[in-house]
């Protein structure tokens, strides 16, 4: 039903795209991003859960309450948290440079902010590259836009899907950057997502909740939600489709599937480029008596440091991943619990089972692995993604410094 | 008021000790060992909350419950962890072979043991390992007992102390083996302590849980409990002090403080051996509202990879720090946070300040290091124990194969 197509974050109608040199990241690499739509937007977000949320987190929540939104502005190189009264200062006056610029109102541009944190915004700097960024604006501007977000990414992140809704074909597409895997790198995770689908902002909002729960919160990312995580979402309407203006629209399901495609996918890829990851493991609970249940059993799972430092090691060490199961506060009957890396099954009834040991060590030299534990309990069921643990991960965070 | 003596775990009047070798570590180091009371003690015990709990978890959980206990066997090389009935079976087998020889009740003898997970202990071993622990029981069988609980532990942690009860000389020793630092590893933490003091097995269970809170459960460790953690304390009389008979008794106090000072020791010798560790770190979190609130802060910071990788490249990444202290759920004012690392003030009133990069330097290449974040929003208080996250830590956990 979701065709791919190219364009990236820019394919959708009435958008323009820039990435520009503000000279905040020492690499001297591209590291302002400016997305804009020619028409006014619904817009939705997800903003981070950390008490000790930056600055440009709160002036942007501000903004998307106000339900339209029509620019976002993103610098990498700086977080700006941590920075006090002056952060947000500064976190407006990006809002409100960008607003003059576009001649839109300030509380229609959204602000995020990714890098190094407790060091305050160098406002010439910002201030010169909107300026660039607003003269770039381009139809063409997705590359350098999602070159723009990155920090410790070591590829872009990017996609773009059509689809119909009520016989009308609609475009999505989304950027991201992503973290380090275990609890996010500072100023982790941010998603922007594009559309020219007509719906009504508060639906948008449920929509992008219900896509957020499927995707960025089943990585080990939004767990430990860092000071500067955003996901947004603007939707112009310039598709013409029927306005999707309550959950209960027809249109609505079939929405919402797509923009959880795109966050899926990003997440994925965000999980794929994982600080120091040499493997990509899908891990599923099912057979559990609820979703919650399901949930925290993948989560101690997938964030268990013993289990990602064991499929580094190519060890089906099974124990470590049941002993996660038993620390995680699910229920659970250690008599009925089944195990399979791949499709080879290592537990049954809780205890070891005999296997084929070439087919499972021809299994953990892949870089794929699905993991797959049965509670036996129930019908309910929870995926996550995640990766290994390397030697690289303490390299780039041991050395990554302030 | 505490005197360090010498003759670890056997230090206390009317115990002996052996460790032998059964044959289950490949490397053909010690592996079981022996701790007997000759007089029947009080005990107490704390197990693992995991509900993977292993056979032997099971079977001492029920011998503690009846409150008098002679003799506590270990083995180490294999958990008896998800191991089915027949691991039931045999660690009950452990108790009784102990009992048999030692001519006390199946219910008088604490089994534990430690290792991989999933693998059925050998049991002809394990007896004829029981035979020659029993034949080597002595007074000077300490060091042996304490080597033999080992598995990845690379030196033996003990400690004995002596002070007064009532007026009464008593003498207090424990013997500890250790784990992965940030989620315990295969069957983790074991701790056995003996005292000749006289006190009331359900006082002594009270007594052991106040101590583990302030030690144990301040280690990286018991957050996520592995399948086979558990620490026990016996209390043979021999001292023959006035019974400690309830908690209000004048002397409990004093034991309740010397026994917190054996498990802080253990507990810190654990994490100074933390697999992996160059550097021993001491976090607090003063200033907050509750208890509660201190130690969720103070556990989000001690267990956060990011923090612990930071401290291995002896970098005072402080943004990493409050991101951890933001989504503890820890009530916080970002307004009113201060942070100092050694004795070097590095954030005020929730930002950076000018700190003299030199003096901030050496503080972090010295192997000791304390953190001490003030919330200043209340007068509770938490400190935990921590090391940090090396490549070497990788190492061991990928590399130890199942």
């Amino acid at each position: 039903m979701l065709k791919k197509i190219t364009g990236g974050i820019t394919a959708p109608k009435g958008y323009k795209a820039s990435g520009v040199k503000a000279g905040l990241k020492k690499s001297g690499k591209l590291d302002l991003a400016l997305i804009y739509s020619t028409t006014p937007a619904s817009a939705a977000a997800v903003f981070t859960t950390n008490t000790m949320a930056a600055a440009p987190v709160i002036v942007s929540r501000l903004a998307v309450e106000k339900g339209t939104i029509s620019a976002v502005v993103v610098n990498s190189g700086c977080a700006n948290a941590c920075t006090g009264p002056q952060g947000l200062v500064d976190a407006q006056d990006m809002a409100h440079i960008t607003a003059e610029l576009l001649e839109i109102k300030d509380h229609e541009v959204i602000v995020a902010s990714t890098g190094i944190i407790g060091v305050n915004l160098q406002m010439d700097k910002i201030n010169t590259a909107i300026h660039q960024a607003v003269e770039q604006l381009d139809e063409k501007g997705y590359d350098n836009a999602t070159a723009a977000i990155m920090t410790t990414d070591t590829f872009p992140k990017s996609c773009a899907y059509e689809f119909e809704l009520g016989g009308v074909p609609v475009k999505i597409a989304g950027i991201a950057k992503g973290s380090g895997m275990i609890h996010p790198n500072m100023a982790t995770m941010l998603c922007m997502i594009t559309t020219d689908a007509a719906i009504a902002s508060p639906v948008l909002q449920q929509s992008l909740t219900e896509a957020i729960n499927l995707s960025f919160n089943m990585i080990s990312v939004d767990g430990d939600s860092s000071t500067n995580d955003m996901a947004t979402v603007l939707a112009n309407g310039l598709a013409a489709n029927p306005l999707i203006d309550s959950i209960s629209h027809a249109d609505y399901a079939v929405f919402t599937a797509a923009l959880t495609e795109v966050c899926i996918y990003l997440a994925q890829q965000i999980v794929r480029d994982g600080e120091g990851a040499t493997k990509f493991l899908e891990v599923t609970v099912q057979g559990a008596e609820s979703f919650s249940d399901a949930k925290k059993a993948v989560m101690a799972i997938a964030k268990s440091p013993l289990v990602k430092t064991a499929f580094f090691g190519q060890d089906a060490n099974w124990g470590r991943i049941l002993c996660a199961v038993g620390y995680s506060e699910a229920v659970v009957n250690p008599e009925k619990i089944s195990l399979a890396i791949g499709d080879v099954t290592i537990v049954k009834e809780g205890m070891g089972v005999k296997v084929d040991e070439k087919a499972l060590k021809n299994i953990m030299e892949e870089q794929d692995i699905t993991v797959t534990v049965d509670l036996n309990l129930g019908e309910a069921k929870a995926t996550m993604w995640t990766c290994d643990f390397s030697y690289e991960y303490v390299k780039i965070n041991g050395e990554y410094h302030t």
